[in-house]
């Protein structure tokens, strides 16, 4: 079965906030209460967890625990998943520490083309040169690319990884990229994010 | 005029794309030419320009530099914006040295409640302790606050910073806020984004 893309990224979200309610030991939640305290739609809920079976039990809620884990399976997220970043700047290196080895998502590999960076070890990574990207795929089992360069080497670099085999890109580049379709990208583009904001004070 | 959301994303979109296209030294650019180049829709493209007047010359297409510009002032970019970043770890160190006081979007504070953290420089400013904030919102005059706490600190430290009179947040916090209607919530949730790449790779 396919999922919309908007489907996909509301069961995202209820994933996290059934881990929330999971750290603030709630075991046991109505579509309801999951809408009340995360501003979201209890109607919407019920009827995008209905599709893939049944969660939840009618007047007594859903087991937080069991949906978890059914939303975790259904998302893939039981495995892990390799990311290698290109661009080691500040953004880059940021990344590569905070997604340790031992996640459901880890930075295995990050690259520069900057000599100075080459060769340096970060939290548990030495940065590679961007000429050796289809060598470090290889070796890391790496499937998702991340870029963190500068906007006009976004769409460059987006092609050596999907020449080198990544087969997803998540990119925080404030560049639009041209994708291959392929290769799809999503865009973290917190600038957009701010402009959107910024209407709204006005 | 109020913009839906999607509009004002798309805007944002756009403008990036003509920035793209101005530092490639272009002049002029159809609306079909702008929609192969970023794998947009043109359709989409001219009725998004036209409810603002009138960008473009049929048949000669958009002047980049003067759509550029009337996009910018649309949507409140012709200032600066004040921001104020919650939570000096690797992430909101990033931001900080990359919104640096000169831009559209200039990081004026930087706080957190570990005493360590506390009175450090960082690129131009010094970090001041969380309880501070309603004094460095005064001072400084952030509009934006920006949250890159830990997920079980995001809820208080939002409120926190809707007391302290900031006036929308970008939170890249992986927690889901409930938010108050009067202080609009932007996420910049790359661990959604993964996940949602994650699933097409399945």
């Amino acid at each position: 079965m396919r999922v919309s893309p908007l489907t996909l990224h509301r069961l995202s979200v209820y994933l996290r906030c059934l881990r929330q309610m999971e750290e603030a030991g709630v075991h046991r939640v109505s579509s309801q209460e999951l809408a009340d305290r995360f501003d979201l739609s209890a109607t919407q809920i019920r009827k995008d967890l209905a599709q893939f079976g049944e969660f939840g039990i009618r007047g007594v809620g859903y087991d937080v625990a069991r949906l978890t884990e059914g939303l975790h399976r259904l998302l893939g997220l039981d495995q892990q998943h390799r990311l290698a970043v290109v661009g080691m700047g500040s953004l880059g290196s940021a990344l590569a520490r905070h997604l340790g080895p031992d996640g459901t998502f880890a930075v295995v590999a990050g690259l520069d083309n900057d000599p100075r960076k080459v060769g340096t070890r970060l939290a548990h990574l030495e940065v590679r040169h961007s000429s050796e990207l289809p060598a470090v795929v290889r070796e890391t089992g790496a499937t998702i690319g991340v870029l963190t360069v500068p906007a006009d080497a976004a769409q460059v670099n987006y092609e050596a990884l999907v020449v080198a085999g990544i087969r997803a890109v998540l990119n925080f580049a404030p560049a639009r990229l041209k994708p291959n379709r392929a290769v799809p990208v999503k865009d973290v583009d917190f600038r957009i994010n701010l402009e959107e904001l910024v209407y709204f004070l006005k």
